[in-house]
């Protein structure tokens, strides 16, 4: 079988240059990162939200049943101002939600604890995992040199070149470019969400012109087509999200997945109101409701606190109107298969594609 | 040299599978149409703004420097209900940019009149122009028979599944797929637009998927390896805007070519203010002072009539920040070359992009 390899193949001791993305909130089970890596490309697992004892768990999990390598992707902290009449407004706003879920609304305020982030670090190091993405910002230099010097790979997320440069030059090894397509949270940090919505197809190869690390796309790609189209723009390597959370060993509840894989691409939508920090997810009640909302909420990760109980008990209830469905614009393409025969899939279509090319290829001059 | 022939260059009888966008308002010159099919792709003239009279004139001239295919592109005309007070508000809102540019008010409110598409149709049909593609909507079904009889290929314009489908079973003989990151007006005509706001790199292989008729790919494509990631993704040709604007061929104004040339990926905005209709453009003062009142503002083809002179006069004046720089998402990619200089580099790179592919393989298994 023929396929290719890049740098990221290389680097990383991958078969495949196909990264899963590290989603938060349960998505990324231990069973999920061991196929992934299992069949030849690289499971992430999705730290952002895990306590320290959590992700020590996982990690403890993902070796036993994988010795293939795979990674952790962490939330870069951030420490917005605490804006009292925001969290007022917001309880205001979705108090009606909670009182359809019968749930009450939390006693204190939300509390902002960053400590977290540092021990995560330290668990990585500690189980010399491989390879540490990070999203929602750079990490301060220490803990890029500190996994740099304990030989991990650090993988930054951009969404546009300037925060591709950012990233270089802080001195990240490799970056995730996020296009506008791409399910769940936007990357952005240093431009504003809405100027960096930039397409996959446009934003690679502007950015591989401009940075020397390897790009890896991300946004979009559900395929052997996304995968060697994305390679062919300038990329060493995918990140999938949505057509993992499908699988069969993803954590997502059933609804979520149901909502995919019935999903239409028109049917998604940014919003802000989950979080406080745009994402992209199934259109459903909640985001309508807060649509004309969002500039008056707080920003994440405090509105993240405040709808975490409706999120959690929408989802107990089975009511996908009030959870979080996040999904990419590429959702007719989504399966209800495992990891290794998603992966299978997409190898298969690559090769499909390039002898299409070379079945293609006419003498015209 | 190797080429791909595809259903799209067998049926146009085309070289190369890239389709020069009808980009209207004085940018595709007789120059750049005849150049872009001198050059081994389809130019178009781009009539959607043209009298009969100018289109037959154009038509002519290309005629004299071309003796390869080459088609012309109409807008399906709109009748929107004249609305008193959304045209007074935008005299308001207008009139201190007329102010400063020395404009004077129009004395009577805008005239629709669509006879002139009758009029496009019957020269485009008299003159045996092999190929009619339409933007805004599907046009009646009597005039695709016409053309379909004359053996002109139609084209259609989508911007999602439903769209594509719909131009399908028209009786469309091939469609334009634009995606989000294309310059200039949305094609979107079921779909409400900002539902229709969807990448290139996700929409492509999920139209492909659905329609039996060629795909052709727009938005975000300005060299070798955009054209050859479309042709991977499923469509049989691209259509290239920005790119050829820059063109010097192109009859942009120089200041708009400038604005594309010194453009980064993050600096276009969406606006409908220019003409009551979304289109991409170079981010600008009349973009931003217009932004909150774009609900209130008459629908196109209304706004349009009644920024008619401020556009003009601010081109005449040197004027950049009220003109409508229309520009894709993809804009440090652009040159200013000719339209030949332009195809030879895509060509060029789509071919060193397949070489690259093949010195990538290697035998994992």
């Amino acid at each position: 079988m023929m396929w290719h390899e890049t740098e990221v193949t290389k680097r990383l001791s991958l078969k495949y240059p196909i990264i899963q993305a590290g989603m938060a909130g349960g998505i990324t089970t231990p069973e999920l990162v061991a196929a992934v890596s299992n069949a030849g490309g690289l499971g992430m697992i999705g730290a952002g939200y895990m306590t320290p004892k959590d992700l020590e768990s996982s990690i403890q999990k993902v070796k036993e049943w994988t010795d293939q390598p795979f990674g952790v992707n962490l939330f870069v902290p951030e420490n917005p101002v605490v804006v009292q009449e925001e969290i007022e407004r917001a309880n205001q706003l979705l108090e009606p939600i909670r009182q359809k879920l019968g749930v009450e609304k939390k006693k204190e305020d939300p509390i902002l604890n960053n400590s977290a982030f540092d021990e995560q670090i330290q668990i990585v190091i500690k189980n010399k995992i491989p390879v540490a993405s990070f999203t929602f910002g750079i990490p301060p230099r220490n803990v890029i040199e500190q996994l740099k010097q304990n030989d991990i790979v650090v993988i930054g997320t951009a969404t546009t070149v300037n925060e591709a440069i950012q990233n270089e030059d802080a001195g990240m090894d490799m970056i995730v470019v996020q296009g506008s397509e791409a399910g769940g949270h936007r990357g952005s940090f240093a431009e504003s969400f809405d100027q960096a919505m930039i397409g996959t197809i446009a934003l690679i190869p502007q950015v591989s012109d401009r940075v020397k690390i390897p790009v890896i796309a991300a946004g979009g790609i559900m395929d052997g087509r996304g995968v060697l189209a994305s390679l062919i723009l300038g990329a060493q390597a995918v990140q999938m999200g949505t057509a993992f959370v499908t699988c069969k060993e993803s954590g997502a509840h059933e609804l979520h997945k149901k909502a995919i894989l019935n999903c239409s691409e028109e049917q998604t939508a940014i919003t802000s109101a989950f979080s406080g920090k745009p994402a992209r997810g199934v259109n459903n009640e909640f985001i309508r409701m807060m649509k004309n909302y969002e500039s008056e909420l707080p920003p994440y990760p405090i509105q993240n606190n405040l709808t975490q109980d409706i999120r959690k008990e929408a989802a107990k209830q089975g009511k996908r109107e009030w959870m979080s469905l996040w999904c990419g614009q590429n959702p007719r393409l989504s399966q209800h298969v495992t990891a290794a025969e998603l992966i299978r899939s997409v190898v298969d279509q690559v090769e499909k594609s390039l002898k299409l090319i070379e079945f293609q290829k006419v003498n015209s001059e």
